[in-house]
């Protein structure tokens, strides 16, 4: 059902692809308890809020297992507690950990005891299912919006990773790409390479390859002129947060593709589910913006370019305009030229 | 005089700072014939066309002291035909060294036969200065229209590396830099790396920190959101050609750069000494972009970034239509708005 096993149940285990050794090595890892999958959250063995929603259910799955095991007879909430903790702990600022945990936990009490291993790991089942289910969706509503040039491939450009592997299987910008490879047949993507942390280069163009879509590679400062030859029909990118407004905050670079595709007219498209837009925050002025360590922009996969002493600016994240957004892909239906009001209708 | 030894006579041999080793180390090579020269041009010790240009005359000047400590005596013309072949086939691309070779060359037939040597190795060190001193006037002409912030450092972003290490040793781009920073004493550059090759991170933060000037590092798609925090007051980059109304080329990045100036109103400069104009091509769409080797994007200072397979584009340049340009500083003066008419004047 999923393209990949970005965090799956498989022998009794939480299974997961390594997502730090991309696009060279394919290695799945097999974890037994919740420590072991707060460790790879950590470590990055997966990424992508999504994806790692999905893999802090099957942690708590695989920890009742685990005691399960031992033959534990006692008070499950108290049993779980340590676990559970150790896992919110993994990786603080993800959204959706802490939405997987809130879900997972009330189990614990609600259920007889001697089947509660087996409802978490059913609810887990159920998240990376939801998941899937809303990524498809999302991705045939926004694929249903998108040009469809007349005797040659619809041309799409991306950013960074919002795919497969940053879910629990399909994609929000990437499931939009894969329905629209189903719908249309003939589909080419330009994915730029996104650094500093490279996730369109190791990330996207590796699970377009294994899914057979034609997809070239660019360095970030190409968008542009690749748009003035008029190659680009329309861009769609993922999303961290989306304000009332509709201000969209995505991965660094992702403004300066809008303002391009602005003035070469092309549709700009955003696609996230209903939980990455934030009602409580009015406008993208809002939306913090995280900063990251400065080696990651003085080095190239560890490798260092720049001298030591330089100064360095390092935003994850850039807001985009609604002004900029041609359109906003969700579950639940297609927002065009983002409103406030437009944006609440979603929710009704 | 200059800023490095980008290209000098020294100890009777050519010297160059080898430019593959920046930033992490400083390494004069010297040379002692044409073909020394012209290995060191071909594996990019020195890159930049006027750079090339000078190295290319202190070639042609170091073969003929080759030959006369040999006790040469016969035709100098005949004599140094294959060295000037060796530099001449060295890159057949760059426009200077055609220019260095063309103005060396009648030296060997005009001058008395035993004044050859000394009169190769001072001509080549005119056009060394007279780089140096086009370079410094550009860089004048070009400070004297920049923005002055009042109470705050004047905040200038570049891209790639128009500066001392591309020319003999002042700059254009980063020679409008340096002279902002003697006219207005408080400045502050944001440098974008500029993948693939990573100019910016490797060569403009180095040459500007031994300058002592405030430096800071960007990735390419960060420029978009920088400039969006109010953060640039002008945009300075220089050029590999300008059609005859005042279309430029420069490194791929620069056209994104534009854009974004444009949506915020930062004036863009382009600085280019008059050799680089060519009235011959009438707009910006008559100028051929290289593209280059495809593993320069699908690696990172040598180390594979992407999935084997990945299609690639790695054009080298793109175009920034005049209409974007708010002023071409050159060694003749500024011109503002450029336009067919203006810029033939500067040639007046």
């Amino acid at each position: 059902m999923s393209i990949f096993d970005v965090a799956v149940w498989k022998n009794g285990r939480v299974c997961m692809l390594d997502q730090r050794l991309l696009p060279h090595e394919e290695v799945y890892l097999e974890f037994s308890s919740a420590q072991e999958v707060a460790d790879a959250i950590r470590s990055m063995v997966v990424r992508g809020a999504p994806a790692i929603g999905c893999a802090t259910a099957f942690g708590v799955a695989v920890e009742a297992q685990r005691l399960a095991k031992q033959g534990f007879s006692g008070s499950w909430s108290e049993a779980m507690a340590p676990g559970l903790q150790i896992l919110r702990e993994s990786r603080p600022t993800a959204v959706n950990l802490t939405w997987a945990l809130d879900r997972m936990q009330p189990l614990l009490d609600s259920t007889p005891k001697d089947e509660v291993p087996e409802r978490l790991l059913q609810e887990a089942e159920n998240i990376r299912l939801e998941d899937i289910e809303s990524c498809k969706t999302m991705g045939r509503l926004g694929a249903e919006i998108l040009p469809r040039p007349e005797g040659r491939p619809l041309a799409i450009m991306t950013h960074c990773n919002a795919g497969a592997l940053a879910t629990a299987g399909y994609g929000t910008a990437l499931g939009v790409v894969r329905a629209a490879r189903d719908l249309l047949k003939n589909i080419k993507v330009y994915a730029n390479e996104t650094r500093p942390y490279l996730q369109g280069a190791r990330l996207t163009a590796w699970e377009l390859l294994k899914d057979d879509i034609d997809t070239t590679l660019l360095t970030d400062g190409m968008a542009g002129h690749i748009m003035s030859l008029g190659l680009i029909d329309v861009v769609v990118v993922g999303t961290d947060r989306i304000a009332a407004n509709g201000d969209v905050a995505n991965k660094i670079g992702t403004y300066t593709l809008a303002v391009l595709a602005k003035r070469h007219d092309i549709p700009f498209i955003v696609a996230g589910p209903l939980s990455t837009i934030d009602l409580n925050t009015p406008d993208g002025a809002g939306i913090p913006i995280e900063e990251r360590p400065s080696d990651e922009v003085t080095h190239c996969l560890g490798k260092r370019s720049a001298p030591e002493g330089v100064g360095v600016r390092n935003p994850a994240f850039d807001i985009t305009p609604a002004e900029l957004v041609t359109a906003i892909a969700t579950e639940k239906g297609v927002v065009t030229a983002p409103s406030i009001k437009k944006i609440r209708e979603l929710f009704a």
